[in-house]
């Protein structure tokens, strides 16, 4: 059955101080849950500066971890599903990229780490090396909340089509992605892989960045949106820390999907896009 | 070893006259080859209109055809490479929406026949059904002018971004759409789509419209444009009958891969898109 269902972005402004960083995103989602959002979703690297050098000083295991542990209180809480950003995440001995998916009743139903680590060097613009402290997940994922089956990448996976179709065709209805573009590829590529990705595979894509901040090393774009089937943007934020809503009617996704029969007509007897 | 080269987008105004078309073509070639175009390309059906119950009457075979003899003859004469949009073919009894690739001494090196056929229905704005009178086409293609690798898509193969990627990686650096999009769709995608495909696989995008002919059944968008490895939009006409000019440095491509490796960072372990 189709549905409509509230999500709501929460475009923090990400600091150097975990404890502070897990107060402001507790704060966003409980006013999210007074705005009757179903889901809430945090941006990349919300309890942590986007910066090789804190990743590991920040970095948690999700068995012992205060962050995560905080977030699910918060989703048991306030009754709502939380797609938690991103967060370093440690575990045997390894770094990684990853966002936790939360269900309203606190518990973690997925697990995203970021499969494309971003190492890029265009220069004078911006050099960022992840690969030399992080380390790739290898899962493509979709978790089905219920209401909604959503998918998740983080930040670099989304100039990556191969990863998204396989999300939509694991019955992805909304991709979430948790994203710290900056000030170079943000104004360049941002809106353009958000509405590329949303209308090849006719699913909403929610995307979640920081707030911008200037005093950080790396100033994230800001500009979280959401993005519908036929790559219309609904909602979005400029660089300021806010929280932004959107209802989306799921019921899109049959209607474009009809009008427009784009998976449908995939020559699968030409090519084939599959996960190893 | 990396090159210029001048491409010319003819824009031409088709109409329900074959032979006023070929004239249309070979006349902007003549100008382009004056104007030291390397590579031509033609729009979508330049010879014929874009009309399901026109299509048959249009229709020529490759061995007794005078539309690509005519092109075929201008390429020697004017030395140059033709890229010829489309014409309605006729093989075997079927018919095909087909791109022929002519080089500078006028052979016919290669041929795309559109592999996705466009059949949409959106109530009240677009409705049309390819697959009622022509056959789609099995092959990827991707032909070698000696300056420049180019692969060629048809309008609609250009939602299916499998078809690009493979094209890529197949060693094409332009990929040239011939292509007419409509007054609901290409507002809405036309320009999304030609950047998403050069972005995502770091090639060059030569798209190719007739002009819009506001007395044609279907009126085509125009816009036919350049855009670069990088997404930007080098060049664009609107709706009006032109030639476009546009230098592509294809040291570009070198240059966009090494400082943002998308093609390299493919998680090949992950997933995979192969050609049947």
């Amino acid at each position: 059955m189709d549905s409509t269902i509230k999500v709501s972005l929460c475009q923090m402004k990400v600091i150097d101080d975990k404890d502070i960083n897990i107060e402001k995103a507790i704060k966003m989602i409980e006013t999210s849950a007074k705005n009757n959002a179903d889901v809430v979703i945090l941006p990349e690297m919300f309890n942590c500066p986007y910066d090789n050098s804190k990743f590991r000083a920040y970095a948690e295991n999700l068995v012992n971890g205060k962050t995560i542990e905080s977030i699910s209180k918060a989703a048991r809480e306030f009754k709502v599903h939380i797609i938690a950003g991103s967060i370093p995440e440690l575990a045997e001995e390894k770094l990684y990229n990853t966002c936790f998916a939360i269900d309203d009743n606190g518990n973690t139903i997925g697990r995203h780490r970021k499969v494309h680590l971003f190492d890029v060097n265009i220069p004078g613009k911006i050099e960022f090396r992840e690969s030399d402290m992080l380390a790739p997940g290898n899962d493509i994922t979709v978790v089905d909340i219920g209401c909604c089956k959503i998918g998740i990448a983080i930040c670099y996976d989304v100039r990556f089509p191969e990863l998204f179709r396989l999300m939509a065709l694991k019955g992805a209805q909304m991709i979430v992605i948790p994203a710290a573009f900056n000030m170079t590829t943000g104004p360049l590529h941002w809106e353009l892989l958000m509405r590329a990705r949303a209308v090849d595979n006719q699913v909403f894509i929610a995307a979640v960045s920081p707030a911008r901040n200037e005093n950080a090393n790396y100033v994230a774009y800001g500009n979280s949106m959401v993005v519908d089937p036929f790559a219309e943007v609904l909602v979005r934020l400029g660089g300021e820390e806010d929280i932004l809503y959107s209802n989306i009617d799921l019921s899109k996704l049959t209607k474009v999907r009809n009008e427009l029969p784009l998976l449908k007509h995939r020559r699968e007897d030409i090519y084939e896009v599959y996960e190893k």
